[in-house]
């Protein structure tokens, strides 16, 4: 189905254990946003994941486009039952964020991707189910 | 370090106990291979990684000269006691390795990155040590 595209036109989603990983490192523009959002929804089902990672080391501005694509895939992720944490943002990223007043409503964030896994095994143990206070 | 260039100009490494993954989605090109080689040796010293999981599944071309670069990145992480899984390969990839007559020397591949790790998990659990026959 995605066959014939050139790189940087698909963002690949690896799966692991539980978990999905996305790692961000094109930039983001409208039609890939919306390629992301159908395969990860898609693939939340297909593997009935409880997690997806979100790595965004790549990334030197996130600006308010990817900030709010991030929010949406939470979002979605979240009526599926799946948890959604957006790992790897650098420091520079972090101050610019707070200058443009953006404030990635709805997104947890986490240093790296192990401490990303670590917050989602700890919500996933704590309530049992993740929909309990978020539903 | 590495603030300052855009997107594309560097391939995320991320740790995940003690496997890194990398995940390719752009055209490499000299520079991004030897950033990646310069990287991703020194975080398996960093973190004493055991296990490189490099995922393919964006690449719709093979060449001889990505090839090349794999098989360099398995020959440095094996000296330094780490196996290296190529994973996600596309069908069609695999097709034009072949009728390129490429072989990928020296590199191991898997199906996806799951596979990739229990390979290597394996690896570790036969052998206790990995040099052991490859030394």
């Amino acid at each position: 189905m995605l066959d014939g595209k050139p790189p940087g036109e698909r963002i690949p989603i690896l799966k692991m254990g539980e978990f999905l990983l996305v790692t961000i490192q094109v930039e983001m523009h409208d039609r890939l946003v919306m390629t992301l959002q159908d395969e990860l929804t898609h693939q939340i089902v297909l593997h009935r994941a409880r997690g997806v990672l979100i790595d965004i080391s790549a990334l030197e501005i996130v600006d308010s486009f990817i900030g709010r694509a991030l929010g949406n895939i939470a979002n979605m992720a979240r009526i599926l039952d799946a948890e959604t944490v957006v790992v790897g943002m650098r420091p520079a990223v972090a101050i610019t964020l707070i200058e443009l007043g953006l404030r990635l409503e709805g997104v947890r964030t986490a240093l790296n991707a192990e401490k990303g896994m670590a917050l989602i095994r700890r919500r996933l143990g704590q309530t049992g189910d993740l929909d309990g206070p978020r539903a």
